[in-house]
């Protein structure tokens, strides 16, 4: 436990939430039929799923001002799915840690993505429990800013990816031009245009220059079909 | 806006979150085309959807300790449905402070379903962006914690159903026998059993004795097809 608590970079108060984290349903049950009580980690995971959902909303709410919801939602989906929760749990050697019943072990269920990515979800309940929702994201924020800048490129550096497409024919000037702000100090708009050897190509809007020229440069991309 | 913030009982520090939950695609996109931004609530639905879902699942988990993943989850869907979120949403008369579309105006959007639950949820998010989670929180719990008292017997008081059942054959006698401890101190599992004139006709365990008691009625109900 000790191993795994370095693993994961946190210190439990109380173990026992981790070990019913730790605990699968394989495992809860054979002790029952011994008639001997475990607890399953099947009702951290319910928790857990909440908390990883609300953890990675809020991070990608705030790091992509600009971003859509529909895009918000697929971005996070594709970052907390089955096949990320279960690499991160691997990254943790989550699964040598796992009480599992004797028919999950003799068939590999310790490096199975579904028995991990649940047990990640519940090893994150557990440490809200026990250390409340700023350890929890700490602990999940470890993996997701990792994992996010795999995805940045696609979802984010509009400005970066129309550079790279107009640096395709040489001689073509790409820039931005603030054209506009509006609404009050606390809640200001900016309007900015990208503009192609002097012609307008994109229009966008934002509540920084940055995040205006980059809806400028979305736009650009869409109207030439790459969005 | 004075008049909302008093049926919610919550008071912006920054009154631009609570302008965007209050704000509709369609008005959005009617202010688009006059060239005005303002932007829509769809970003704050995201994260209040997430900031509902945790809020909800804390709540429940630690109100019924006893309760499976199962029961949790299916308890959860229906209090924070979209019938019961719009229901939430017109207690604080949500719809009438919304800003929408002149289409969605004609249609009746303000009372539409969808259209305040949506809002529901990005007014969760605006107070939760504004004040932090424990002002969410309380928001929430505010409508959760009533609503759940009319779920409470189908979900949770076995050892009342069990009695009613019961009684319907006067002279029967149920009573319930704690019958064992297990674990460490801060762990501890207590074993309870539930006798119908003196016959064991259930058997459950649980962190507390009235746990374990609940969970032996549960078996009870279950073994005579109640449950």
């Amino acid at each position: 436990m000790d191993k795994l608590e370095k693993n994961i970079g946190y210190k439990f108060n109380n173990r026992s939430y981790l070990m019913e984290a730790l605990t699968h349903s394989s495992f809860a049950n054979e002790q029952k039929d011994r008639h001997v009580t475990a607890r399953s980690n099947e009702r951290m995971e319910f928790l857990g799923d909440a908390v990883v959902s609300i953890i990675s909303a809020k991070f990608l709410f705030e790091k992509f001002p600009d971003m859509d919801e529909g895009e918000l939602s697929k971005l996070r989906s594709s970052l907390v799915c089955t096949g990320s929760l279960s690499e991160f749990a691997r990254r943790i050697h989550l699964g040598d840690y796992l009480f599992l019943g004797r028919g999950e072990i003799n068939t590999g269920g310790a490096d199975r993505d579904s028995i991990l990515e649940n047990a990640f979800e519940a090893l994150t309940a557990a440490i809200y429990l026990d250390g409340g929702m700023g350890e929890a994201r700490k602990f999940v924020l470890s993996f997701l800013s990792k994992a996010v800048e795999g995805h940045n490129i696609n979802f984010k550096d509009y400005k970066t990816q129309l550079q790279e497409v107009i640096q395709e024919n040489p001689g073509e000037n790409v820039y931005y031009v603030i054209t506009g702000t509006n609404g009050p100090d606390h809640n200001k708009v900016f309007e900015a245009e990208v503009r192609l050897n002097h012609n307008v190509i994109g229009k966008g809007t934002g509540k920084s220059k940055k995040s205006a020229e980059q809806a400028a440069a979305k736009e650009a991309l869409r109207l030439m079909g790459l969005q």
